[in-house]
């Protein structure tokens, strides 16, 4: 069978089945958003994440740059999802040979900038010429006092998101109609977006990491939302052994990316719930500690529901962005 | 300019200069095998390495299995060349999709087996499709005590090997020779190899990490040999600030290198002093605490230079492996 019928939720059952192990210096093994374990007293918080030409991105509307920066938000995102403090980066990358020397030094000035607004070094990496397309993938090491995983949460919870979600979706949904890149990055502001669609688009190009500080005080599983609401909810759910309800007149949509989907003739509704890249915490808590959050449902024992604005409460699937299907 | 033009040392150049920043906690920033940084008391070791098809591997002569087995000891190798213990494995894996699930597997199980050698435990990753061609990073974090730098070597050091040279080089340009994979993997050896041969084959296709531990009890300088033993010792000269002298006669050459080189008409010292991926330990030492070292030449005031089997001393060119060129 070949390996895109297989799907890539099999696929990584079969990964976490190649290197599981007992390790008793492990605090938090494959499978949450990143892994824990000790040295001594302390505890090392590790995540990694990749981007792959024509998968994550396309040049036809994104610069080197945005490249750059969203590989290391999106690598902070999941240190922040553990409730850690991101420390150090390392970083690899395998360029075709056609690139300019400024292509080169805006991906890394992408990198440098937004490692800049998290606190994190770049202490090493690896390079490489690529045949075809490009490749790109970092990891970061840092520290956890108490590390927050995907299964904590109790029935009787109340569910978090720290921000609007679909904004990442809508905003690529728009530049692959536009079809050219937009340098947001640039302070000039040389675009002529309107400016609720221009934070849409942002976050998808530009996307900064949350951290949980001020929404989890006392939280009890978080995640980031990279493959869509519901996939990420369903993935706090299984590995905590309980359902949720949402409600869809909670969820919070920006004014942007409802303008997007107005003009695309797009349901706003589906950007929000199954949109990845958003990198929003989803949190669960008891309740106490998330003043910053807006509250969006709640643990129950089982399934996973979309409570309408007339009241009707429905099953869902858990639908987000999956590769290799 | 194309980054073709300018070429991988340039390129590494402008990482070091756009990543540069001052850090109390970094013992050994970008630039070594492996940058290494403090938690409390702690020393955490780090490095990452990338495999590039059609750059790193050709699938037409190597195995699922060899490329994931030789990405976990090319990275180990940088851990140890820097006199530290690896702990945990973090994967990045882009595969095109027309990948079986048995080349799936395969490249998990090569994984997975190289890093049970070494006691490392594989706790994260990222997967994603890819469009063209694979790749594949991983990044090793691990515990170093005292760590050993390029940076260290002193005018009348001497030089050591931890094992033959060349191995690595010989055994691609026999494969790509005989253009057809060998899986020297199983156990049942089914191949007709020379077992001469097939020793520097393996080097090539499934290299093992040398642990320092026996070579290098006071060491005073460490890399390990992935570029060439030329370019590799070059990297220490010029980290140290000072120059090497090598004795052609001295440097360990193996059967199985001689033959290839014979057989393909290529002379074997060029194997060994500019071959990349033999995963030895080039070592300069005082000179105590390293019995199962190979003495290779002297650590003097500047230049590099061979001496030739009738004493005379020829100043060489760095020459090896790098990209873009």
């Amino acid at each position: 069978m070949m390996i895109s019928q297989t799907g890539e939720l099999k696929l990584l059952e079969r990964i976490r089945s190649a290197f599981a192990s007992i390790d008793a210096r492990v605090a938090v093994p494959i499978g949450d958003d990143a892994a824990v374990f000790s040295v001594d007293q302390n505890k090392i918080v590790v995540t990694t994440d990749l981007m792959s030409e024509a998968v994550h991105f396309d040049y036809a509307y994104t610069t080197c740059y945005q490249v750059g920066y969203k590989l290391v938000s999106s690598n902070v995102s999941d240190i922040y999802a553990m409730g850690g403090t991101p420390g150090y980066l390392f970083l690899d990358m395998a360029m075709v040979k056609e690139h300019t020397d400024h292509d080169f030094d805006e991906f890394l000035r992408g990198v440098a900038e937004s490692a800049r607004i998290y606190g994190v070094g770049v202490l090493g990496g690896d390079i490489s010429s690529s045949l075809h397309s490009d490749f790109f993938a970092a990891t970061i090491v840092g520290t956890v006092e108490r590390p927050v995983t995907r299964a904590g949460a109790n029935v009787g919870d109340r569910i978090f998101l720290s921000g609007t979600v679909g904004d990442a979706a809508a905003g690529l949904a728009f530049l692959k109609d536009l079809n050219r890149s937009i340098p947001l990055e640039h302070e000039s502001g040389d675009h002529d977006l309107d400016a609720d669609i221009a934070r849409s688009v942002r976050k998808h190009l530009l996307p900064v990491a949350v951290n949980p500080a001020r929404i989890c005080g006392q939280c009890n599983a978080m995640i980031d939302i990279s493959d869509g609401l519901l996939l990420d909810m369903s993935r706090i759910c299984e590995q905590s052994g309980v359902g949720a309800v949402l409600y869809e007149e909670k969820i919070p949509v920006s004014s942007g990316t409802k303008k997007i989907a107005s003009q695309l003739g797009v349901n706003e509704l589906e950007f929000a719930i199954a949109g990845g890249e958003d990198y929003e915490l989803l949190v669960v808590s008891e309740g106490n500690g998330t003043e910053d959050g807006i509250e969006i449902g709640k643990i129950v024992e089982n399934g996973l529901f979309l409570v309408d604005s007339a009241g009707r409460e429905m099953p869902v699937e858990p639908r987000g962005y999956t590769h290799f299907t």
